[in-house]
């Protein structure tokens, strides 16, 4: 007897398990906190609150460039950037994390405003794009694949008549493309000016962020599924990530195309009439790319309405089985109690058919009401 | 005693096929996953990437036409595109799975950019305007019915002065009808120059957003009486698919619309005077197709409402019966037990008249019950 | 007993009619399917794939009139309508079906473009003007009420230097107060030109749409006391489908106001000055007509929350009940199994106070539960 | 017996009362139905269709006022309306139910245009302003708190050069300050002219939106805190009450602001330079409480979801207490049910310590469900 | 027995503690009711009605400073404020309690218009700028942390050619950063205008905005992960406070953008050329500020959903606990109540193997059931 209270006890904590158990523990980065407090009031233009220490990491590629010759250095240290520029084209490409003397010497040589370099350490800047007159500065937001993970980081561009300096975050290969690309002699990106550079450099940020959505669409193609045959609630935390990723995205993608919708109406000189039309191509990518991410969010507000329906469903359906069992039961167990009463005088149970009668009538009872409940279409 | 068991056990059995059992195989086309990472900083313009392979499938229709001839000859090979062209109007129409040798000839012969071979090809492009001051581009979507299914796909076309290239990707006789109206001598058609003719094809494509839009239109109707006549997961399932494809229609209308006000605001020399009454006819028709589909999924939307309050309703149906059921035999076992105690000293149980009064009692109990739940509506 | 399997059965059969029962059948007119089909392709302006044979019905009432005379005539072809119009004001007023002969000889006479005649006989037009030089076309759509029903349908003018024409779907007697006041002789009507006269049908009908939008109004504040007071799956339809009507009626209106708004800024020479304050009056009602119309949406939302919170609570209550009944029931129904058990050695069965000793005690229970519930409010 | 039967039904019967019972009798003034249909096709500028004819309730007081004299002059009468007004400025503020006679005479004496004879007199026309070249007209919505009640009206305003007429529907005593700040010799109104004088009326109404605006977000308050606590079927009738009350004042206020900023683009050369200053106080103060309004009504669809989250918390904890106490007495009651069969051979009820070992399995039944329930957070 | 009525009741009453028990004193400032009513009709510019009798705690600090020097005073009483002010720049720096001599003292000296007074001293006046020609007024929302505690205040600025008077509510120590700067006397704000040190001002308060908005990013990301383990009444309330906050938030720093987009459009003169590149860099953090503020919405918006889904769930796992539990003992309830019937003839009673045979058909039946579950994936 006390191996069937065993046995009671272990399934009704079966369910516990499904209720309470759950990997809360999801990766975070650990970030300091209050990281915000230490900026407040700095002049602007301050790089020293920053995390400018790590200057091991950055590298500088330099590449000068014409129709005919293509030159490409990479130096280490800051003090090798020495003006003047050599005819033709001349790209400084910088990566790794940013140091504050390689920033402060940039500055130095092209006469950068204060606030350009800030807004170029700081991780967290706004994709925009501002005219200096002498150079353009652009600032835009990456969103790539590593694998099935969303890897994300800030890429800006200095556009001067005759330069382009692009600042990456982390050495990620990104424009390794064009840079393949600038090597044939006999491509456009030789021809044409810095502008086409910046153009191509932005054009294979904006290639990546098709993996992302077509990565959220396959995301969503899975759980429209998921949501239909099982619906858990590891389910609903995935909705749930998958919507602020979104959202996240969307914030980064969006003032993106107000800044190309900027350079493409060429206001600034820098950006010249034939590049405009390549543009205008980047414009129509972006708007692509936000109109599909706004259809998708619909849907993912969909996925939930479905999950709390079919929860709702399911609900129904568990206790529909709970009051057809009582319905069923009750009846008869309140007639078996009947006749276990110990009344003195009670005839049926002096019957010789007694018995067999009560079980007929039980029987014709449970008949009837599952009769009932299958043409009600219950079972 | 057994066959009891197994009763018991089919019964519970049945709701579970309610339940779990779902069609989730939806009829999806096997699409290549990490299609995009492929396109990853290619030079713009690229045709390349495209599976442009495919060209035996693709056809060239050639149509010379001014108001008093007609001419018209299919070529198989792009080779057979010479200039010059002819007097009058040239419409080169091209269906079919586009091929590479094609696409380049055309841009040759015609100066076509880079830019619009490549989205031309794109099945992906979002349909937009360009003028090219030679000439100009249009994208459109095409949105069709074949029996029940909608079927969609892209149109492109290019206005020059004398001529149009069109594009389709499929030959679907979609523009059956408005080749059907060229040959007739004294039409519009023959009269009116190569914008009229782009108008036409474009109305075409309209008016099948129209027969799309009945059909939205019916399944709603379809749907609203089936979920508050039953309200399966089936039709939960209908709702959002249904939600889902308004979304992706709205997605290729909504652009046309802007791109249709454009041409209507006539700042291109092509589209000339006599056409853009033509065109603002379009517009209104667009405009009428996204009215109703905002309404329509407004509709939708309180669906899913519907749906919920009914399932919500269903289960309080179920729940007042489970209640009814309890409320009216626990009381009952009880008394009924109460009798069935084997004290020694019962005085009731001694009683002639004891069995009737129990039952008597039992049964203004339950009378008195079912009269209470009849006057509060329950039943 | 086996009544009783019948009563039981009869009150779990009760909630199945309360479930499953509704009149599925409204009243839908029998609209023939694919209608939209019919016409892809054709040429603009074409009236033939209209439904224009039924010419019976059609009525043509002329008026000419000025400040000191007016005659009414009415004709039942189109062949009387001969130019040229007389002096003074020519109001043409087509009403009931419309038949081809008719609408074909009215452009011919006053050279109105095809692409209006379709219009015209399009009863899907959306609410617009546009101006022709010699004419102004306007569309409206007419929503009014016969009895509680909502009637609508499409009224169309055309607006000369000195002649305006107008259509009617059916001869509603819409415009029988227009009519009336023209008798007048003193009347501004009589004065003003013919933008005065199209002023006054425009005002009726929009007079018209107020009596619609108070109709609206009253179905809600109908709805709001239903759904406190029983909450029916009825109340839930008739929210949904009121809720349908008004973004319906939305679309028709919106749109009106966009084309008001054109009038007031008197681009066309055909409204004239004093005509235009008239227009901002209209102007003045739709945008009130909309205004009631987007606060009584958001009311009927909240319609649809409440009703999901009363379903929500009193599926509570329901519940409550089922879990009194079985918190009291449960620990008495073992109380005497315990001692209806038939262990040989039970003392408690041979005291002689024994079963009074266990009445008292689950007497003491259930009072206890009954106690604790009432302090807890939950009886 | 039959009371236990009649304590049981009363149960039942308590909670029944707090479902069905709520007072649904609303104050609702008994308004008459159809009461657009009356005014359809009336000419514009028609007086007659209003009720006018209570004259006895009407009041109009005069104010001649300049920088050194102040005349007050109440008038039962319009005839005692008469040009020419005198020196200085003119301010004929006209209150309660307006009669026909008098807003005839007003407007022969100004020439005002019937269709401003018309707005004055409806009382659901929307805010707004028109200038007539001769003079100003504007009409805005009165929200003030009689107590807790919100209490309407309408406002209009005809600025002239030298004069202004203001109307009132009800004597309210709201225009009372502004009275009380012209008697003032000093004060800067008499100073200043007209065109103050009507910012000062509108100021004072806009002053009185903002107690009213106190008031919701004290509802809204009270209803946080309620909802969280008890969230009664009250509770949600009061959430949806407020939520219209707040929709429909919005209504109000919302023309209201896009009016003022009409006026402080000072495109009427009667709104004078130094006054614009305080118009653009005014239109400050109506964004303020736009802006407020915004968030409450944000506030309360928030509640909305409190109120139904919490409702299927208390479900839960309902449905816990349920469960639990099944799980605890469902195999109790079957473990002496089984020692309440009567086979003649069952060894266990021979033993004489069969009882008490029963007893202790149970109890170890009880015990472990009792501290399951405990370790896993049910109780 | 009395013991186990007590255990039974205090199973029942833990649950009632989860339910009603909540702390609902929140702290709330004992605000003074019908505050709004005491204004309403009062002179634009009216100090009086405010409450500033309590001089004593406001402060005076006082700056003159040019590239060279810089003098700081600290001055107790607004007589010491006389002009004419000295060359270079001046800042009055007011904070504390605004009393009524002083403010009316700097109005009279700096010949302040009287309705830029009121709104210094009103703490609810909306974000916004004014330009009066001779300098320029502007008022700003604090947002700042004490702690995780969340401040708020209003901030007032007037720029003149020479001079900056700025007025804080409380003397926060809020500008004490830029104090810190100025004292460097090679510093970017000695050398650039008052129009600078406006900026710095208005710049250390959006610093303040990021650290609340950080606050926000951390209540969220802790409210994800407790609506997923635990989601008490406590969770919702949190989310709702969020909510609440945030929308308060938004609408203070709305209408700073709009603000700092006019000054950066630079048609004031007082902000001259160098100043506005800094005026846009503030404008982008507010932009930032804005996107992640309504991001957070959305994800907070979803939080509710994912409460509500997750209640929902976890219904669901409770009610199949009292399903199974119900399904496999009402079965086995009704057949040990079977062989408890009293009739004479009940054959099975009498085998020798009745008893066992019973066990084991019950045995049969929990182990199919509970092996269906299983399979089922209920347990
Ligand atoms: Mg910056
Ligand atoms: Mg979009
Ligand atoms: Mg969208
Ligand atoms: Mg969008
Ligand atoms: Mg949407
Ligand atoms: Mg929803
Ligand atoms: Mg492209
Ligand atoms: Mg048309
Ligand atoms: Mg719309
Ligand atoms: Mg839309
Ligand atoms: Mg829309
Ligand atoms: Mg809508
Ligand atoms: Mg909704
Ligand atoms: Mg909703
Ligand atoms: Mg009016
Ligand atoms: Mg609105
Ligand atoms: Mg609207
Ligand atoms: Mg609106
Ligand atoms: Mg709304
Ligand atoms: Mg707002
Ligand atoms: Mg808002
Ligand atoms: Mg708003
Ligand atoms: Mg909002
Ligand atoms: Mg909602
Ligand atoms: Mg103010
Ligand atoms: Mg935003
Ligand atoms: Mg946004
Ligand atoms: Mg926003
Ligand atoms: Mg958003
Ligand atoms: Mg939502
Ligand atoms: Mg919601």
């Amino acid at each position: 007897m006390v191996e069937f209270a065993q046995a009671h006890l272990s399934i009704v904590k079966h369910f516990d398990d499904i209720i309470s158990e759950r990997e809360v523990a999801r990766l975070r980065s650990e970030k300091p906190k209050n990281r915000m407090a230490r900026q407040i009031g700095l002049p602007p233009g301050s790089l020293l609150h920053m995390d400018l220490e790590r200057d091991a990491k950055s590298k500088i590629t330099l590449f000068h460039y014409d129709e005919a010759n293509l030159v490409r250095r990479e130096c280490m240290l800051s003090q090798e950037l020495a003006p003047p520029l050599p005819e033709g084209i001349t790209w400084i490409h910088v990566t790794g994390t940013l140091n504050l003397p390689l920033i402060e010497r940039l500055g130095e040589v092209f006469s950068l405003h204060p606030l350009v370099l800030e807004d170029i350490v700081s991780s967290e800047q706004r994709p925009k794009s501002e005219d200096f007159g002498e150079y353009y500065f652009i600032v835009t937001k990456i969103y790539m694949l590593e694998g099935r993970r969303i890897v994300t980081g800030q890429a800006s561009f200095i556009l001067g008549g005759h330069y382009v300096i692009s600042f990456l975050e982390e050495d990620s290969g990104l424009f390794a493309p064009v840079i393949e690309r600038l090597t044939h002699p006999k491509g456009k990106m030789r021809k044409l000016g810095a502008d086409y550079l910046v153009y191509a450099l932005i054009d294979t940020i904006v290639d990546h962020y098709f993996c992302v959505l077509e990565q959220f669409g396959d995301d969503i193609e899975r759980l429209e599924e998921a949501v239909v045959s099982q619906a858990s609630q590891d389910n609903l935390q995935e909705i749930h990530d998958l919507k602020t990723q979104m959202l996240v995205f969307r914030k980064a993608v969006w003032p993106l195309r107000e800044m190309i919708s900027t350079l493409e109406r060429g206001q600034s000189g820098l950006f010249r009439e034939p590049t405009q039309l390549y543009i205008r191509d980047v414009y129509d990518h972006i708007t692509q790319v936000l109109d599909t991410l706004e259809t998708y969010r619909d849907v993912a507000l969909g996925l939930l309405d479905m999950y709390i329906s079919g929860a709702s469903n399911r609900m129904n359906q568990i206790i529909k089985v709970l009051t057809i069992i009582s319905t069923i039961f009750m009846p008869l167990t309140f007639i078996v109690g009947l006749y276990g009463m110990n009344f003195r005088h009670m005839p049926e149970l002096e019957w010789n058919w007694g018995y067999p009668a009560v079980l007929l009538v039980m029987g014709t009872i449970a008949g009837g009401m599952l009769w009932y409940f299958k043409r009600k279409g219950w079972i």
